[in-house]
């Protein structure tokens, strides 16, 4: 299986998201993914530090600044 | 809802952008966004470490360089 | 109006360029764009730790390393 | 051998990926790659500062943010 | 005139092409650019922190990674 | 001749790469190059802080990571 077509099999599933830049990780339920691996989350969390911040409404994430996702296990 | 088409949805409203860079975040109204999520936007505040500093005219941010863009909850 | 296309309104203005690396600032004359955003400025100013050097001659910026560009009001 | 075909004579195999970003590198068995290099890794290990973390399910690291691929001899 | 054709028109001159990376500047002969701004130089000199060192040969730049590109004024 | 020429016509000698991230450069005997100037390099050697340390097996390097190529003289 590709890794995109992996990622669409995440959709619905709660992710995590290592972003660039300055140790940037995001938990979030993933609602879409398109070919540049652009991301739409909703009902996100913000882990600066190891510290967990809330952040309502929708979250776009831009593919090619993505580091690394992975499934956030429940 | 694809990524970008969550972008378009926005236009119009005010938009959070955290670019690349040394902690630097935006606050705008969304004017338009471009097939590489390159946006445009007007009435923009930077806000660096905490702070906001207004910026008049026009900004256009890179669309390769955003890490995240979320709606502002007004 | 799209970002690109706003972009290539400010040809023969005064604009200022915040470029990736460390918080490398340009101030000069637009003189072309083209799809990939890169840049020719003329006429420009880096501007270091808010610390202004003239660099004579052309300057090209490569497109992907620009963070955001602003009209220099005059 | 092209340098994507080599990666993909690895598919099955462990190997370690160093990641931009402050100084990541994961161990994992590689099972699949596209034309961008997006990896899709199962059974990975982040290694940071030298120390081993195990992290569960599969990880998905987006391909223009490698550094560098190398196969783990076993 | 576009940016890349007015890099094409420094062919056979000396340029300073500032990278990313830390605080890297080169300066040589510009041999050939591609549509991707990828430069080829000869009679290259790298300078760290001021500091001339010579490199004999050829060296290939990636375009993504330049920052700045401006002649070099003799 | 053009960058990515140059950089075929070093295949099956040695070459020295600088990559983005910390300060990683790499000694290889390039075995193949594509468009994107993606490298598979053998009997490679890291070199961190001036220091040389030995990498058996194939590296494969991502293009648009690659800040310069140089041949390494012998």
């Amino acid at each position: 299986m590709l890794p995109n077509r992996k990622v669409q099999n995440l959709i619905g599933k709660r992710v995590r998201v290592e972003m660039k830049g300055d140790a940037s990780i995001l938990e979030g339920t993933l609602m879409s993914v398109d070919d540049y691996m652009n991301l739409y989350l909703e009902d996100t969390s913000e882990i600066v530090n190891g510290e967990r911040t809330r952040i309502l409404g929708p979250v776009i994430l831009r593919g090619n600044n993505i580091i690394l996702l992975t499934p956030v296990e429940e």
